[in-house]
């Protein structure tokens, strides 16, 4: 393979890459956030929450009408109707109906509800027209949730139903799993920040909002740390600072081997576990390193702004999700017919960018044309990305393949 | 269907309440806020945005190694190495070389780039030991993105790669749409606030923490305007208030046809357009209405939890999401088998609630068993829904059905 490897005397397969690092690094949840339950949509629940009490607390009516003994309706209908008198007490006996609204407690001694168009007014009372069976009607207590049953289970992301279900138990406060803070640096003397006008030569470096944009996407917490130069004290120093302030750091640029491959250096200065991995067998992002640096997970991703996104992806999204309590967290996948024929080198796993859309009601995924990881608007202008495994040597015109999406069908 | 109309003289189908309500109403983007890019995901573009200059803004080299002129390199081999002078100029002459790393600019002169591995150091400069055509190994100008090129459409959600792009681009900040103001009240005389303990025969309140969280997932701003009692004046003076500061308004409570149907009432009492439709052909959330006050789009919903939802997700989210300049944003489908028969009402269009999970390489949907909508544990337990249409009795076992996902694969 020679110039393909770019120096690299091997290239380690995606899956052991992962494997290896994640079995160094043992992730685990990290600290607990204890938060009001409005402030805990999409937040990780820290441990399983258990239903402190039945709910409905009480038997409720499941409709407007009146509470009443079933015993009292028996074989009652349109034409043979039953009299009951009405009550205005919490409580019914024998012969005796209260009016009641939806949602409304049950009052003692009633065991069902007619609804109201099932009823007829009469003088002395009202006119029951069908025959109730006990429990007719209504919401028993504990019919939702009951008391000691887990409502949500650790480790799942909080959605609007879980905060209603703990609002509608009187659970005001709960424990989530605090956010990974992410440190991003940057590194290259050629850079300069967003915002600044760059010089001729010089490129404004995007890596660092993309990264801290697909941080907050994932529920971490991103830490921009700016940008270094392309030199290994200075490197060596930030990611040394880094690594003390964040949970995770990342870094892009610099992991070519190069005059400038100098984070993966750097990071070997700072001891052990220092680089894991270096050079992976995949396309794009080959170069990316994985390291440890006192206990913590570092990142060393390519400068090229696509290759750092698949290098996220593939490596550091899985880690900072372990860190937040969630096992694992796919994003939806869509079966789709490849429009055209890609080739791609037996031995490297392919992120491939597709554009997924629909015809006449059969999903089609489009390959984008690549000119190099470099070429962000790929990224803009695909919806999701389709695996070609290390043992094929491309993707097959018209063949069926699994997109895993990061936008809308037909969004672009 | 008597008493399953619930005192409804007439509903109407999904289809052509939400027809006909956006036909009324004609939501267009609200207005627009100018935003720093760093805070602009998954904002919403409110313009096409075009790009200022080229990107990149120069010819740049995409190898570590040396710049210089393809021609200098005709039927340069290892055998037959071609020398050339290293020179430090920022431009390149005729037999002259200049060193380049990887996104640097390419010297003026030079074409082409070789690859640090296809060179050797000799005296008086460097062996070049391939030979090379022009433009190899150069990133052109322009080649990501090219002056005046759309890098963003007007109505999509900003994702990290739209970020990047922009920055790199040096654009700072964007209009993007304003996100709607959604005013949440909530009536019902037996409802007390999330927070506070609940006396017999009271519910705490779970529909706004509900509805105020589904609101933020598509980007819209929840004002929780807190309880009505069931009081005309009260809910009429409340619902006027509502519509002055929020851009839509969405209650829950007090929609069926009994004592408590005072929201519709009070809405028909503000005014033009008022109540279009009441009394949907669905299940759940059939009590709920669509109505129109001084323009701004009122939703009425049941005061049962999981009907509130399927109402939000059914008219108010296709709404709300016209109103931030969306079209439409469906959520992931995938296509799965039904693990058992499931009944259904002729004539209503139901929302069944599954949970999708994955056995041996096939995706199967199990309905959840519901007792009512007012079992919101049916919601944590389901991961997407399926739309059982209006002119089936039902669904058969096995039959593939297309689920709507609001959770991940395996995840509740």
């Amino acid at each position: 393979m020679g110039p393909r490897l770019k120096g690299f005397k091997k290239l380690t397969s995606v899956d052991d890459a992962l494997f290896l690092f994640l079995k160094e690094l043992k992730p685990t949840r990290l600290g607990v956030d204890y938060v009001p339950i409005n402030e805990a949509l999409e937040r990780v629940a820290a441990e399983n929450i258990l239903a402190p009490n039945d709910l409905p607390r009480f038997d409720r009516s499941a409709m407007d009408g009146y509470a009443m003994k079933a015993n009292d309706t028996v074989e009652a209908s349109e034409f043979k109707p039953k009299l009951l008198k009405l009550t205005r007490k919490d409580s019914v006996n024998k012969g005796e109906a209260t009016q009641i609204w939806t949602g409304g407690m049950l009052p003692k001694g009633a065991d069902a509800v007619v609804m109201l168009e099932h009823t007829r007014k009469a003088e002395g009372g009202m006119e029951v027209l069908a025959a109730l069976t006990p429990g007719e009607n209504i919401s028993k207590r504990g019919e939702d949730v009951r008391k000691n049953e887990i409502v949500a289970k650790a480790g799942i992301r909080l959605l609007p139903q879980h905060l209603g279900l703990l609002a509608g138990l009187g659970i005001t406060h709960i424990n989530v799993a605090r956010k990974p803070k992410v440190a991003l640096l940057s590194t290259g003397s050629e850079l300069v920040e967003f915002g600044q006008k760059p010089k001729l030569g010089q490129v404004i470096n995007a890596n660092q909002l993309i990264l801290s944009a697909m941080c907050k996407q994932i529920g971490a917490e991103p830490v921009n740390l700016g940008l270094a130069r392309d030199q290994l004290d200075e490197i060596t120093r930030r990611i040394g600072e880094a690594v003390k302030q964040a949970d995770v750091v990342i870094t892009t640029g610099g992991t070519s081997v190069g005059h400038a491959d100098l984070v993966p250096i750097a990071v070997n200065k700072l001891g052990k576990h220092g680089v894991i991995i270096h050079g992976i067998a995949m396309r794009p992002a080959m170069p990316t390193a994985l390291a440890i640096v006192q206990g913590k997970p570092v990142f060393i991703l390519s400068g090229y702004p696509v290759a750092a996104m698949v290098g996220f992806e593939v490596f550091a999204r899985p880690t900072i999700l372990k860190l937040s309590g969630i096992e694992d967290e796919p994003r939806p996948v869509l079966k789709a017919k490849l429009t055209r024929r890609v080739a791609s080198a037996l031995g490297r796993r392919v992120y491939l960018r597709v554009y997924v859309f629909e015809k006449e009601g059969e999903f089609f995924a489009e390959p984008i044309r690549t000119r190099g990881s470099g070429v962000l608007s790929t990224m803009t202008k695909a919806n999701g990305y389709v695996v070609i495994p290390e043992d094929r040597e491309g993707l097959e015109e018209s063949e069926t393949v699994i997109v895993h999406l990061f936008n809308k069908i037909g969004g672009k």
